[in-house]
């Protein structure tokens, strides 16, 4: 997720996205934001009246954005999308950043439900719209790829519960293999799905 | 995930597990649990002297069990077991759960991951064991039921990071649909890796 060269406002959004999917919502400071946005201290309450919150809601819709755009570009990419190409493709930015940077950062989408579903509903509702916003680009992009429209929705959830479960073990064993046994294994599933192959 | 009748150590692990899949780690305080599990005061100390990173770490390791003998039960309980219907009934666990008692509660193991994963290693590596735990015992089952034992290994990684993601994504959502999607868009893969179908 690369930095944007902008605001304080966005820089803060962007780094409350950077610091959640290290550790989590709960232990995300609005201090550590200020710090790592490189912003001015009174700047929170100007341009965030309602805290973190706020702060929090906007990272996560930044992150369904971002993930969106970037389903856009993968596809724009590719000179013969397939399913498969595609899926592989989202991993492998994972994959990535974790043998460049090492395995520090997860999903700020998964960060957010796993600490404020329960607790904080206007962040669960952000979750929610930015998990639809990651799919209707995908499930738009399967079209696309000759995957029958009724199918798209179902295979686009498939394909972003199972990145993000990957994620959750390639964390945890700090090892790349869920990342790369995921593609590897549902690959075939997703591209038996495409009407009439391109010869 | 049924309450132990046990003493106050038990308790606490089971207390420690049940809060920490509601809130995340970070925001489940050690009173918390004491009050949660109905404990003595002083039993924290007594019990876990290293406190709440220790609690943690056994809630993870029971969770780990828990899903362990919970793969062997499902297997054992059904009279022609397939890939499909193992992973059918391991989501069903969570569709039960949420139907009656909502959605407020995700999977522990996910929770220890994105909270900790990165500050604190004996955390991150109780999580890793505890993925081990649960896998082996599920690529064991999928052998019984026919996977031929090089496969078993993926498809038990793929089966658990689907369902830790579907988990995520139905929480966000308020909503079942992600885990009877991806129970049944999975199920065929699954199936069709079965060796020799028994009649």
């Amino acid at each position: 997720m690369a930095a944007p060269r902008r605001g304080p406002r966005e820089r803060m959004i962007y780094s409350t996205a950077q610091l959640m999917r290290r550790e989590g919502v709960s232990s995300t400071g609005v201090r550590d934001i200020v710090a790592h946005a490189n912003a001015p201290r009174g700047s929170v309450r100007h341009y965030f009246p309602d805290g973190k919150e706020q702060l929090v809601n906007e990272a996560v819709a930044w992150a369904g954005n971002f993930a969106a755009s970037r389903i856009e570009r993968l596809v724009a990419g590719m000179s013969r999308p397939t399913p498969s190409k595609l899926f592989a493709a989202m991993v492998q930015q994972w994959i990535d950043e974790y043998r460049t940077q090492g395995f520090g950062a997860g999903c700020p989408l998964a960060a957010a439900t796993i600490d404020c579903a329960e607790t904080t509903d206007s962040i669960r509702a952000a979750t929610s719209q930015a998990f639809s916003t990651w799919r209707g680009p995908l499930a738009q992009a399967l079209i696309h790829i000759g995957v029958p429209a009724r199918k798209t929705g179902s295979l686009a959830t498939l394909m972003i519960s199972t990145l993000e479960g990957a994620l959750i073990l390639a964390r945890a064993e700090q090892d790349m293999r869920p990342l790369t046994t995921v593609v590897r294994e549902l690959g075939p599933l997703l591209d038996s799905h495409v009407r009439s192959r391109q010869g």
